[in-house]
């Protein structure tokens, strides 16, 4: 396995001059544009990493199935999906067309920003301070990594540059899918997006999304087996913005990307991968990752259709 | 000219029955749905009243060619339009899609929300406070009325119920079309809104832009011509919401409606008409207001086309 | 007058190198890029002409206001507005998505090709050769020339490449717009397109509008005055595509253009107008008809707002 | 196995009284609203039957992704790829919109009406009769059905009323999407809907997918592997109009489904699954079958996720 993984590295790491680096804000521009780097870590628990696997990086849009996990286990199902809807959208993941043309209104689907948002709105806490702090005490409880911060420069940048977001959020607001204070829902959107993880930890939480929400060390359900097959699933339909169709069927492993170069795949009963690659297409998924995933679903044969 | 407003009143009373009082904040649905006024300003200056003329309503979507008017008197010609089009958009008023799917991403003119919101955001002042008096203090110039008022209780139902008009804000913001801070930009805006005027008020606005942006009484050029043309044209592609194409066609005089049941109508070189009837259509216009123009323009042959 | 026209042909003569000649069938594209003609036809029958005045050209687009003067003379009113609405757009003439998100499905409009291929079903006779005599023999009447022909080439490379008018045609057959057949809808169409004129065939049928429907000459009525200010209304609304708004705003007259090159303009009560020019900007308008018409708008005062 | 789907038919009857038989042609109309069927073969060969699995039906849209696996092996998957999209489009079935708005104009997928026209042009043959030869004996060999048959009187209906799919073919031939002639293609279009079926046809077609392409009898590869897991792909993430992303939630099993009111189910490795019921939902999907899949992948655990 780490010489399949050396060698994946190796081969794709040209390709990764053909993305871009995001630049929406200035913290993400300085990124390192050939930075790649994986962890693969298997249900017998072996942990292997090859290329710049230390490289820490802002969680980004991979923090859409986590909240989405958290608001399925802090409400009802049918609340959740009364706010935001089960389907693809076609649509790049920051549109807001479909808010308006949709019979309903909803936001097609938690992988995108506005159904993200929604999400986001329905964790539960008695204020602000202690919704953060349930969130982010979540995320370190699914990578197994108590040090997980939120990287506050970032998060500032967010906030600052985030109108379209905002704009998204008091639409929202407007047509009732989500309630409470815009802006305090915002905040914490935006404060999940920069937590910063590295491939380690997302390896970890896609092995225990294919492990259908149980611990492999200790034995632990942390999520419930219903919750992690649906957060599979919208990573399936949804997982790559609008290129998700093309994603399953090319690499066939369910899986959700971040802007800020990650990707957390999750191959059910079999392991968890995280991969870091900043370089990004134009859809706003790394290239050097998507290539990796190939890669390697092609060879370990783990595409699931 | 009095005995035929005082026949359009009575013979168009009974269709105020078929719309609806606008709901979106308590305050206006306590509007009098039967209520019907007019007021006319010839270029002698003689007046004519008749029907429910005393009632104070607010101007709300009447503001509109009056900001623009501002705006251009503030803003260098293509200063305002490289921020705002030209063009009839054939969508609700307050559609958000157009600014998505448009490939300058442009409201599409200064009579729907989004566009009104820009002109808005280009109406001159230090701060504002100083917007504010300056605004307040133009609609008193046009309708040469020092009272004018911004209704409080409905400004502040506005701003608490504006969500839809704040999404507007921040997408414009993020595609650049304001500049500014949002909130000071729709805060501007709502009370642009909640000035309360009477058909009176309405008339000597719209006699205003008839004459040329010429005051009948003074000879003081308050406008300048090619400004007053502007408005005028605008409010006859766009000023009565996606029903102006049908407006043009039935009436054929420049126009603007708002939803508080007023319409400020200008008679190129003849009259200032204004009207009240809260009764409103599905499109948003009043009921009785357009009845009434469409009967004033076939007898006394106003129709510019 | 004559020196006005000459002026202004020369001083315009150089802005036809920014367009293009429309180039979607080959016969287009032999235009002569820098060709421009005018004609005036005043009230009281004097007859102006300067440029390139002797030039033939297909009608194009222009068809469409007669077209729907002949549908609103065939049929009841309410009959045609229920097949197409009154709305200006704010899409490029050829757009299908409106087809699809109004409410109502219909064309927006009778000036776009979609509502065109509406009021074109319209038109009665008891087969598609009659319907096409009756349609010609209506042309030649308003342009009192009984010599106009279709160009066959001309008509033979639109219907060869007309798929996409072919899908709306399609389209509002599902949708119980037009009722008949199809195709012979649409070869009435592209004849009705294909029919040759020059700019003094133009100014003549300009001259009808803008009198009301009643031939300077002979003082017969061949259209009603009501159906001529309908047609004159659209030209304002809709007329030239979706720089509709603009053309209001920078001239202020009705008209109507067509991507061969011509544009024909109607001065209620002063003037009918007939412009050539085969150079288009990127709305299908001819560059140099717009400039011309815009100065010679300034010069004689006819802007109607 | 047999008392699994006896249950499964009892409990799931009265549910169809919810759903409504397509209606579009009056051959549907006729359908047996509350008929229920379904035959599940398994990767040894068992054929299990129960409820109405007798019965005949047309194949509608199943017919998709079969002529889909027939495009892949009868033209370079690039090319395939350069006339039709991977990804789900979020919009109804017979959606015209995306064709317009869409960067590249292409069809999103091929389980979408505008998609399988694409790959129905793709079919080879030297004419229409091969072509439909062709496919008709693809279509037996997959079901291992030689009695497959067009059914000519839904088939004729088809073509009657088909002026949506008309103009959706109109437009991809004028946008380059589709070559050869239009009306061709739709012809081999409506007879590839018109195929008449039963559940163990289907069944059999699932099987085969289910078997990446080998013939369990006979061992004989009829379609690669890669195909079938494209197919197999195309029918999670599209399969289900636009429900396809809460049938994945719900039931996760490759599935296809057909106004006529079948559905075929494909589970990886495992079995092939036929299942009918006219009574459809709002999407158009069959409400029985829904639920039985639904119930069916619970007891047997057949969720891919």
């Amino acid at each position: 396995m780490q010489n399949i993984l050396n060698d994946i590295i190796l081969s794709n790491k040209k390709c990764t001059a053909n993305g871009k680096v995001a630049s929406y804000i200035p913290e993400l521009k300085n990124a390192n544009i050939d930075d790649l780097g994986i962890c693969v870590i298997d249900k017998d628990n072996n942990i292997y990493c090859a290329g710049d696997y230390k490289k820490k990086f802002t969680i980004q849009s991979i923090s859409k199935p986590i909240i989405l996990a958290m608001a399925l286990m802090d409400n009802e199902w049918h609340h959740v999906f009364s706010k935001v809807g089960m389907e693809p959208s076609g649509d790049p993941f920051n549109s807001i067309m479909k808010l308006e043309t949709n019979d309903t209104k909803k936001p097609c689907n938690p992988m995108i920003n506005a159904g993200a948002i929604v999400t986001t709105a329905l964790i539960k806490g008695k204020n602000l301070q202690e919704k953060e702090e349930r969130m982010l005490s979540f995320f370190r409880k699914l990578a197994k990594n108590n040090s997980l911060e939120i990287n506050k420069s970032i998060y500032e940048s967010e906030k600052l540059t985030g109108d379209r977001n905002r704009a998204m959020g008091y639409l929202l607001k407007n047509d009732g899918f989500i309630e409470g204070d815009v802006e305090e829902t915002l905040d914490l959107y935006f404060k999940q997006c920069s937590i910063e993880v590295d491939v380690v930890d997302l390896a970890r939480i896609g092995l225990l999304f294919s492990n259908y929400g149980i611990d492999i060390e200790t034995g632990e359900r942390v999520i419930s087996e219903n919750i992690s097959r649906m957060v599979k699933t919208f990573m399936v339909t949804c997982g790559m913005y609008d290129a998700s169709g093309e994603f399953a069927l090319r690499v066939g492993i369910p899986a959700k990307s971040g802007v800020g170069g990650g990707i957390m795949a999750s191959v059910p009963r079999k392991m968890g991968i995280g991969v870091f690659g900043p370089a990004l297409d134009e859809k706003g998924n790394s290239i050097g990752g998507l290539n990796i995933l190939e890669d390697l679903s092609n060879k370990l044969e783990l595409n699931i259709f």
